[in-house]
């Protein structure tokens, strides 16, 4: 399965050969990002090759009218999606006035390599052009991670058989469409162009952006030419044989998230000409220092694995290139800056999957920006509820989602897949219970918490047949199933959701009664009714189980399904998505992802090792992992009732599902939410990291083909380094002492000190 | 409720008064129509006031592409679409030079009548034009139930306070579009233009259609001009005051269904032509003729209820207007020819509502045609069966079609509706119980039903649960459910089908030796085997029922839901359609459309009088009827419990539907199909009449209000004239001798003799 295009490397992705019709998978894993913008790895020269043009601005969307076949109540009038912005990277080059293309070239060495360290891209090739010139040609791109709104480039060539005149003609190109677009709408419209910038406006949402660029190409000077929504200036040089000629351009990037409209086109400029004063080699160290800082922390290194090695650099490395934490209007799109598919907004993978993650590796106030997201989004999740009926300040978080809106419009996920409103709370409790961070609950936690809880007790209904409360009509993180009845996680979060509520309505209370009295007051908070209720409904609760097979129910009806096991499936009918109608993958029982194991994997403290342990080689034997996000919640259990033969399998699986495409479709963009869960089937799989009765503990166990793992995690504002290999394990602090556990048991780790165990 | 709007009159539709606002609605209800073309009642000259250009032709559609949020596997590519093709009534009127509109003159008086006894649409006007000339217009038209290529229309103009100059522009406007367009495409394109005549071709599926006009006005001479897909002739009268000026325009409408298209031209040219030749008096005669034909055998009475008189004479006439059984490949589009919503294509409510409705009325041989048209389309559900993941030549007729080919794109229908199945099967026997043509099981019968078994034994699974056949993931004819499991109605009824099938294979075999042996081998049928299957799921099928209640249960956990009843709901918040979201119509325990009970009406036989009893009360409390294809068999129901109350409760929600215009929305079209569910609420319903023990029986019972209900049935060749008043019931026969029953009493009718009964 090992990709043979990409060399194996611990620190960089290379690529060795040119390949047309690999191009847009490169330029998918290629990406950069700084946090707020980011793009794919196209070439700045004119390349008339398949490609998949991409260039993102966090936040910055557009509400796509829904595209719909029977409009119902409720479903939402547009998917709001991240755009394709300007091609800002532009720079045509022709030699001798003839137009470089390496499609219409000869290539005779192509590199390329992204520098994960320092979040660099350099390619490199050699070309014989059809008029015969041969010339190399060295791209290095970034974007500045210390100053957000800088894009740098160095562009060289080199004449190689003869003295050639080189022309240079760095461009900015508003004039983008999305490939994604339901009525092949342009979504941008021009609100002025310059000599040397553009600014664009949004259609319906407003949005406006200014690019502009500063470029220097030494002993030339620059006409410029515009037309609407493009900028292009031209320089030519005279290069001798082996001469080479470098053009730096300097991009800024400015949009109305952060300057008024008005300033948008000076602001633009003034970024791009410090970059220009600062110059190259000054901005690259900058990148260096800052990616250094960045990397500080969260590493993770394989003994005895180099893929595994790069895999997982690469899942961290892209996390850290998509979210920074530091601006609440943004989030981590699935595809982050990769692509334009699912429109570059939120979905529950945050709160499930990266939250963690960050949590671990950025430390807290990154992670508590995620929350914040959703804190802000609060009036729009109840007003999405009262759409669909709910009332009295009950929320429903959206399923996808950019500004608050739910975007999605399938019913069976927009109205039914609302475990998604239990993932955001679980993630406040898992923030708190990862940071100590109580104080959290009387700033926003408790809010959101509420009026979540409000939600369920709404929309679980009493069954006077069954004399139990019950949950109908939910689709659950198994979207192979949709419309069911009772969804034991989604009926099992709902109920913990409404405790915790209740739990964490008493804690502010006792310890922040102002905040309490401003809460109660400001959402009519009336703590003794709400959770007498909430406990009611808890105490009452339908949860299925099947008590001959010991495991919990995924639905009711779900055993009436004919029980194949996917190894009796022909592997040519996989992946069944691709190769089945959607009605048969409904009847069937085969499980797309994690369903009742994500609840057993949430809420480990709930369940002894035997019903895990049931549970797991039930469902696990019916399930399919056809969604990126499945196989690491099956790696950590696995590893967790030490089943490693089995952890390591679906840690494969999610690892280097991209640098390997498994799939066939990184091309469309990296699944970049899914490295998050990469990394949990690493640190809490073969690390066994988790919180148990408030420490964090730690078990190693590592697969057979490892020598060594070495990961970092923030805690509570110290760095702490594990080093498990099969001799034993070391964990050391960086910082002030702590109490943790390893094994299970309860350890005081001293400051800038190591505790060995075998 | 009554439509002040419309004078009620036993044969006549009219209106009496101009009203731009109701516009929309009257071009629908005055809609013409004969069985292969239709339209809306536009009007012949300009109208810039809203309105809605329709005129179709039957069978002659385009595959529009689906519009669907995210595409799945098995979803249907298209949905083909009856068009809305060429504006083929056009005549542009100006007095003095100035163009009559009625939007932009004063209006008068305003008259439109449509005679339903012949299917002739007159409308006059006096109006006072804008420049001070006041006219009269009087615009009779019809289309020939003769000569069905064949459109007539006599226009007079007469100037009441001046001499004036009268243009008269006749014109074929073939640049039109649908309103209905996914993709805001055009579907027709031009084949060519004449002076008289324009040829259109749709796109991809490739149709062409001519359009001819022959045009007559005493004294004058026509100039023409065309342009691409247009084509006008005009001239010019001077009249005196008082002075009436007539044009004459026949219109011939041919299409590549019936000639070949490089004849089409020629052809549709001497359509009209022949027109002109006969003449406008000769041709409203004809009219006349076959109207007089058309309506014997199928006109119902009612004495004392004039609003229900009309109402019902309006649900027959628009029923003669949509289907004359002529061509297999024409059906019955939900809203016949009086719209484009629903694109004119064929659904279940054919085989449900209408084949009763065809079968009593014109007579075995055009029922028989709708059964032929599914005949034709096997291979096609046998395909569309095979794209879901079923083997073995099993059947799946799609929910909507028009050639064969699934168009309906939301999978919970597509996939889970599979009850038309059942529908289609039911329609079948149903034939053969009315007509006694055991015949038509080895013509075409047998194979339809054998391959929709096959698709049951498939579809119906063995749960080891349960220890039971099973069928997951369903939608009821109750489309407020959505993808439940053990639907009662659809797991009976494919229960039925599969004994049935083995029933009719057992005819065949037995009767007609060589059919039996060219559908097995033609269908690879293995009797023994596939029936001993059949008979094995039938035999051990769940079926749910609640015992403490005494019902069937729609469907697993359907009194999991919260039980609140329709007459609880506030008034404000119907209809739940409009006022709720999809969500809460889904979780909610109320019912679109009957389910359960739909079944009982179906297999009436198999339910004695108490279970019926039981069954309704409890479903009709629950049911809101936002199907209106549902009040009609609460009101069958209902009067064979004797409910007469409900039943006409009941029966008033579909009489005057349209006529009425409950729902608001008549200006989209006439809900045609459902006008079939009306005349079998007052003969089913009110005339009691069934078959039973291979007898048709009448069981009359009047609701309160009626003096009278007299109807008239078409049975094996004699026409049967049951007149039932509260003193009694009398029953006579146009025909031979034939046994039926009155109120379960056997009785021989005696060749043109009357029996009656108190």
């Amino acid at each position: 399965m090992h990709n043979q295009f990409l060399k194996t490397d611990p620190w960089r992705l290379i690529e060795e050969r040119y390949d047309a019709q690999r191009m847009k998978s490169s330029e998918s894993l290629f990406a950069l990002g700084n946090g707020v913008m980011g793009g794919r790895a196209n070439f700045e020269e004119q390349y008339s090759g398949p490609s998949l043009q991409g260039n993102y601005i966090g936040a910055i969307y557009y509400p796509d009218k829904t595209r719909v076949g029977w409009w119902k109540n409720g479903y939402p009038e547009y998917f709001a999606k991240v755009l394709n912005s300007a091609f800002w990277i532009g720079i045509d080059v022709a030699v001798d006035g003839e137009p470089l293309d390496a499609a219409r070239a000869e290539v005779k060495e192509f590199y390329r390599e992204m520098d994960m360290r320092r979040s660099v891209l350099t390619r490199r090739m050699r070309v014989v052009m059809p008029g015969g010139a041969e010339v190399t040609v060295e791209a290095v791109r970034f974007l500045s991670l210390e100053r957000r709104e800088l894009g740098v480039i160095r562009y060289s060539v080199t004449p190689l058989n003869r003295a050639a005149e080189i022309t240079f003609s760095p461009y900015i190109d508003a004039d983008v469409r999305n490939t994604d677009a339901n009525y092949d709408e342009k979504f941008w419209e021009e609100v002025s162009t310059d000599c040397d910038a553009v600014q664009s406006r949004t259609k319906k949402s407003g949005f406006e952006v200014a690019w502009a660029q500063a470029v220097a190409l030494e002993g030339a000077a620059f006409s410029c030419e515009t037309e609407p929504e493009r900028v292009r200036q031209t320089a030519t040089v005279r290069c001798e044989k082996g001469q080479k000629a470098t053009l730096y351009k300097y991009a800024g990037i400015c949009s109305s998230l952060n300057h008024a409209p008005a300033d948008l086109m000076a602001a633009a400029r003034g970024v791009a000409a410090d970059g220009l004063r600062t110059g190259f080699d000054a901005l690259l160290k900058e990148q260096e220092a800052a990616w250094e800082r960045r990397w500080h922390g969260c590493d993770i290194v394989v003994e005895g694995d180099d893929e595994a090695q790069q895999g997982i650099r690469f899942c961290i490395f892209m996390l850290l290139q998509t979210y920074t934490g530091v601006d609440t209007r943004l989030n981590i799109g699935p595809k982050g800056f990769t692509g334009e598919k699912y429109g570059g907004v939120t979905y529950w993978d945050t709160e499930a999957y990266c939250l963690p993650f960050y949590l671990a590796t950025t430390g807290e106030r990154v992670a508590r920006e995620l929350l914040v997201y959703r804190y802000n989004q609060l009036d729009k999740a109840i007003e999405n509820a009262a759409k669909l009926g709910f009332r009295d300040g009950a929320a429903l978080y959206p399923m996808v989602t950019i500004n608050g809106e739910e975007c999605h419009n399938e019913w069976e996920i927009t109205f039914e897949e609302i475990h998604r409103n239990g993932a955001i709370a679980y993630a406040i409790f898992n923030y708190i219970r990862y940071t100590g961070d109580h104080a959290y609950l009387a700033e926003y936690g408790l809010e959101v918490l509420l009026s979540i809880a409000r939600f369920w007790a709404q929309r679980i209904t009493w069954s006077e047949a069954r004399k139990k409360y019950v949950m109908l009509g939910v689709t659950g993180p198994n979207e192979y199933e949709n419309n069911v009845n009772n969804n034991w996680y989604t009926s099992y979060i709902a109920c913990w959701c409404m405790r915790y509520a209740a739990e964490a309505a008493a804690w502010v209370r006792t310890n922040r009664p102002d905040d309490y009295a401003r809460i109660c007051s400001k959402r009519s908070f009336d703590e003794a009714a709400e959770t007498t209720l909430w406990h009611e409904i808890d105490a009452n609760m339908y949860l299925g189980e099947d008590p001959e097979l010991g495991i919990f129910l995924q639905q009711d009806n779900y055993l009436d399904k004919e029980q194949i096991l996917v190894k009796d499936l022909d592997p040519a009918e996989r992946p069944i998505n691709q190769k089945w109608s959607w009605d048969r993958i409904l009847r069937s029982c085969f499980i797309k992802q994690a369903d009742v194991l994500q609840g057993l994997y949430f809420f480990q403290e709930d369940f002894d090792l035997e019903t895990v342990r049931r549970n797991f080689h039930f469902y696990e034997e019916r399930t399919v992992h056809e969604s990126s996000l499945s196989p690491c919640v099956h790696a950590i259990l696995a590893a967790k009732i030490g089943d490693m033969e089995k952890a390591y399998e679906m840690y494969l699986r999610t690892a280097r599902l991209d640098l390997d495409d498994y799939n066939r479709e990184v091309e469309e963009g990296c699944h970049v939410t899914s490295m998050a869960g990469s990394w949990l089937s690493v640190v809490e799989g073969f690390g066994g990291m988790r919180m148990a009765d408030g420490r964090l503990t730690f078990a190693p166990r590592l697969p057979e083909a490892w020598r060594s793992l070495t990961f970092k995690v923030n805690y509570r504002g110290r760095v702490l380094t594990v080093r498990a290999a099969h001799e034993g394990v070391e964990v050391s602090n960086e910082g002030e002492p702590v109490d943790i556990a390893l094994y299970d048991t309860p350890l005081r780790l001293e400051a800038h000190a190591a505790q060995t165990e075998k």
